[in-house]
């Protein structure tokens, strides 16, 4: 059984990755920087793209890509915010890769950003370069606060890790601390941000990030 | 690339069935009940098995199986029971599956009750049958109350839904109705469970469903 799953996955790893470099020179051809946003069901990943559109929409032109295992509630959500916006629902899958999200990404030609959001998992978007620019991992203090060092692949890999919802830390009892801590240990190049998008903290943080790789 | 995964697919799930009737035949032989508890990070798990070895330790013997991608903290809370736990670490895996858990499920010999926590998402573990009694789907209101209806496969499996951290749901903004309502269209038969492991409610009547199906 597990040579069977082995030979599989080096074959469609290899494939993910050559289909990554077309995608991500089809942003450079463009000059469009993707920024790819993962994180579990319920962290706020949905809710920051909307946020986002909203405050950046004045000063540049920004598409969405939001990937799920079905149903189009997020869709819904994002494209009432006046975006382009492609909808992929991945079936069973647990993660986007970049076959799935090709067709989408060459859909878009006029915008200057692209804010993917990934299927609601830590573990399986991992393996799967999208050939986006940016990567970005964001955690609800609601998950517990181990939910950094038990998936170190994800964090390892981030270029900025959001811990989000940092208001109800204390109702949850995490200790936030240690989410920056370890988060920092797997990964002393990303950038941390303590957020909490309800009650506008570190939201401006994220901005100038996303201000600062598009205008680069 | 998708025809790959396909057979791949194939394969792995037959085989996976085959491993499961062995648990299966094989818990059936030593009269044990193994209770399959699936949900995402940071859903309350752990706590749940914590709480119940410590609620029936005295009612009847209790194992557990701990599946986790990396790190034993899980493994490290429950043995403090005093109880027989075996960790899993799939590594990249995002589910447990028959053949991971064969050797621990046969190690067991003396216990009467098995509660096994699969790895932390609600998407890949839908297809992997272990071989046991009774599923469980955990889901915390601070996963968003449209967490539900976005993953209607693993719903529909269900014995047992638990909704869990209600106490939070005012300050997360999540209706719990909705939750339960999603839950019931996806599954008429399944037991809907409201619960706060931390305020002690609901817990009582998961203690009355564990001693229900012990005592069969």
């Amino acid at each position: 059984m597990h040579r069977i799953e082995v030979e599989a996955e080096v074959d469609v790893l290899s494939m993910n990755k050559k289909l990554a470099a077309e995608n991500r020179e089809y942003l450079r051809k463009h000059g469009i920087v993707a920024i790819n946003i993962m994180g579990a069901t319920g962290s706020g990943k949905t809710l920051l793209i909307e946020k986002t559109v909203d405050a950046l929409s004045n000063e540049m032109k920004i598409g969405a890509i939001l990937g799920d295992v079905i149903c189009k509630a997020d869709y819904e959500r994002v494209v009432k915010h006046g975006i382009p916006v492609e909808a992929v629902n991945t079936g069973k899958e647990c993660h986007l890769d970049a076959h799935l999200i090709h067709h989408r990404i060459t859909s878009f030609k006029d915008v200057d950003l692209i804010l993917i959001e990934n299927v609601g998992n830590l573990i399986c978007p991992v393996d799967f370069d999208l050939g986006e620019d940016y990567r970005v991992v964001m955690v609800s203090v609601t998950e517990g606060d181990d939910v950094v060092e038990k998936h170190p692949e994800i964090f390892r890999l981030a270029d900025v890790i959001i811990i989000n919802k940092v208001a109800l830390a204390e109702a949850v009892e995490a200790n936030v601390d240690k989410m920056e801590e370890d988060a920092k240990n797997l990964n002393p190049k990303a950038k941390i941000i303590r957020m909490d998008l309800k009650k506008d903290i570190g939201f401006d943080e994220w901005l100038d990030f996303v201000r600062g790789v598009v205008r680069r």
